[in-house]
């Protein structure tokens, strides 16, 4: 597309983690008309590896990016302390929760999408993880939406920006179907949460996974990486 | 106050600009009887000596402390971008308005107060900031106290993580009363937006400082520097 019409499509920031939801995301947005700029964040996760595959990811798809790197210098979650193991198929909340994470997260996508005038934030949440995290469930998004309007310059002057959840009512199978007619570049995406050079295949992510291309009837293309 | 003891009282989150708002709810939430873990924030702004004075109140309080960097790599405000003039005595937004600035210091906020077992969260927004920002109205913060029950596994497990504004009704005049009369350090406190060694006098901060000094009817310490 040439630059000056890509100018005039409207705005959109996608949070983008290099997992396939978010991946999915990002095509589902661009699918819908949106010009892109993503955001990926390096915030002392485990699993550094996704911040390079959503790197690839973005490129692949034409969006720009942005890498945030903040620091949680606290305690509390697997996910940023290689002391703890990550816990596997409980019930409830997970050890691998950050807490505050995607409110940070959707923080920062707030002060991007005012800065450059974007009407919509993307994010990939979705029903199988917000059986776990509070974080990913729809109620928040809406009172996020709230903190919007009531606490920026963009709710004062009316102009909305909107929280896009597009995955949030879907499970993994539908999930990889959707990102497979969109033409997302799975084998580019990363879900494992311990980070080696290869997936686990044993934490909840890579379980999940593998449970969803296996219902979608798909092979996982990352798996021939 | 011997450690074994300190160690029973709540725990809060205090977040600290080194301005003298922020200053006086710290002393405030210490003399309600909180243990007091102050969040400083690096995010590029112009008047970056305010951290030094934000880490001086920190000590003379007895409140430990984390300098949190963040960069917010886009641009839109007077008080990240030395190439823009700020603005002085306007009805409306500021330019000195960071977008999303607020909202992303309160989810840092969250995210320790969760790590460390807080239950309250102080942030000195007022009457008079909020007539300009849009973050320091009060149903700003109801907003963002539904994002904290909806979204974390504080608010899922019922453990409140309140979000308390002890200036939000109160004059700059009020304010420095309440300040003296709980001992704040106001000679070590910074609000000129400037960044210079010495306060401009001119920006609206300088101007709201000296006037509040004024009406209650107290020398600045600060001047005497």
């Amino acid at each position: 597309m040439k630059s000056s019409r890509r100018s005039l499509l409207p705005r959109a920031v996608v949070l983008l983690s290099g997992g396939l939801d978010s991946a999915t995301t990002l095509y589902f947005a661009r699918k819908k008309g949106f010009r892109c700029f993503c955001l990926i964040f390096d915030y002392g996760q485990r699993h550094k590896k996704e911040i390079g595959s959503a790197v690839k990811i973005a490129q692949d798809a034409g969006a720009s990016y942005k890498i945030i790197k903040i620091s949680l210098p606290w305690q509390g979650s697997a996910l940023l302390d290689k002391r703890i193991k990550i816990s596997r198929g409980k019930k409830g909340i997970p050890n691998t929760y950050v807490p505050g994470r995607n409110i940070i997260f959707l923080s920062f996508a707030l002060s991007y999408a005012e800065a450059i005038g974007a009407g919509a934030i993307f994010i990939g949440a979705h029903i199988q993880d917000y059986s776990g995290y509070p974080d990913c469930r729809p109620q928040f998004y809406q009172a996020f939406g709230r903190v919007i309007s009531t606490g920026t310059k963009s709710g004062v002057e009316k102009k909305e920006i909107r929280i896009i959840t597009p995955l949030i009512n879907k499970g993994k199978a539908e999930i990889i179907r959707l990102g497979e007619n969109l033409g997302v570049p799975f084998a580019l995406t990363r879900s494992c949460y311990e980070g080696a050079s290869r997936p686990c295949g044993r934490c909840d992510s890579c379980y999940f996974r593998a449970r969803g291309f296996k219902e979608a009837g798909i092979i996982d293309p990352a798996l021939n990486i």
